[in-house]
């Protein structure tokens, strides 16, 4: 199943999108997309209604975060080998984790405002294409052989980063992860058992139209598996929770001869097999 | 007003310290510590009613977390200068800002667990005395002036820390900030109309009894307002968001001649002046 949330900022209704691409309003069959209503054993429940059977929703609905109750929105970084080099940085013995704000979750589409910290406006906002996992079981100490089992979906994050914030003020990322809008998420939850493998998915990103990240999940330093254990041996991992598992080469921090940072007007297009497309401005 | 939350993990119920000590249950006055509850014009206006009104609990009730719905749990490094120098870093130039995971939030005197990360059981495990400091309104591009109208009240945090997690394998710290049980809140929320200075309070720890930290909060390097007009810009706080301000020394990394970390076995007693006492048993 394709599931998202659709309507206003903070009033938005779990929804399906129907094998026919029709959006459906799920209200019927859950209270939202959260919880308990994760769980790939009640996901595999709803897959076998009929779908077509729930309410239809217009198109022009805004897209949400397509979960919500989100209690850790949990990063990896230099998970990929490129991209690890293109930021200079060495190649990791093992996950790096940071946290993004759950603040700062968006939906696919809605814009991304530059930071101003101290009276200056940004000047090195990134992005970062990635594949989303989000949790649908309570997890801990689980083991790689395991740990899909836990998995509700997957989704499509752009985990937009402030270089500078991030990088260049202090020993700690998450000054430059978790600003308002750096995490949007969508349009999709796809469930689990619509992602055979998710470590043979397609990353991309465009910026105005051109080309800028291009990648393959299949080159991740460490999998969607080995992720979910070591992060389960870290914290108990609950439902709702989203872990961004690091983004192929492409940032604007990497370009050559010089780093290309977002600026207003910019706009993000990115996408992953089968989860579909985000969209966003930068303001 | 000292504000708390009672009753078993999950399961707890807002609660009111009256001025004669008794402990009463103000769900007839508040859904939860939560949310538009924490707005300081509420509080206010709870503060002018008559608490002995409201029923007796007993005291052997067990104590939670005195704030719900935390959406974050900032931690800030490095704050106390002395501090930074028994950990081997920097005065930091601007505030040191990290996340802890809200999974990590416990009670004052629940047992602290030591994580196992990939089989082996953590060797340095760590504490922090720290205050806490819990938003009332939401706040974003606040004034340094401005900042403290935004906070709810104050509470004791123990900050406790994987020191190997946090420094020794990558470049982040979050991975040894946010294990279960790293994040015990409370006794109580004192609401900031009982704390007229957040700047003159005595922070204290032992370890079995025996004087490990002991500090005060005017030898921050980033006072409270500062930190709250800070991290508004970076990301808008929301009520419940906890910011914890970093710890003065005597931690266990910091003892001379060698570290001495948490074992099994191991009580921590920790307060803040005026904002009551914890305890933690390690296990």
């Amino acid at each position: 199943m394709k599931l998202l949330r659709i309507g206003s900022v903070g009033q938005e209704v779990p929804a399906i999108l129907d094998a026919a691409g029709t959006l459906r309003d799920a209200r019927s069959w859950v209270g939202d997309w959260q919880g308990a209503a994760l769980d790939p054993a009640r996901l595999a429940e709803l897959a076998s209604r009929d779908a077509s059977a729930l309410p239809r929703i217009g198109r022009s609905a805004r897209i949400g975060c397509p979960v919500a109750g989100v209690g850790k929105f949990i990063g990896i970084g230099l998970n990929y080998a490129d991209h690890a080099a293109e930021a200079g940085m060495p190649i990791p013995k093992e996950p790096v984790v940071f946290m993004k704000t759950t603040s700062c979750i968006v939906g696919p589409n809605d814009d991304v405002p530059l930071p101003t910290l101290q009276g200056k406006l940004s000047a090195k906002t990134d992005w970062e294409a990635e594949l989303g996992v989000v949790i649908g079981r309570t997890a801990k100490h689980v083991s790689e052989a395991d740990a899909l089992g836990f998995v509700a979906g997957y989704c499509v994050v752009n985990d937009v980063s402030e270089r500078e914030y991030q990088l260049e003020r202090g020993p700690t990322w998450d000054r430059g992860k978790g600003c308002d809008g750096f995490g949007p998420v969508g349009p999709w939850l796809v469930t689990a058992d619509e992602v055979p493998n998710p470590q043979a998915l397609q990353v991309w990103l465009d910026l105005n139209g051109h080309p800028a990240q291009r990648g393959s999940t299949a080159t991740m330093i460490f999998g969607v598996a080995q992720l979910v254990s070591y992060l389960s041996d870290l914290f108990t991992l609950h439902p709702g929770d989203i872990i961004t598992t690091g983004t192929p080469p492409g940032v604007g921090m990497g370009m050559k001869p010089a780093p290309r940072y977002l600026r207003r007007g910019d706009v993000m297009t990115l996408g992953i097999t089968g989860l579909g497309v985000q969209r966003q401005a930068v303001i």
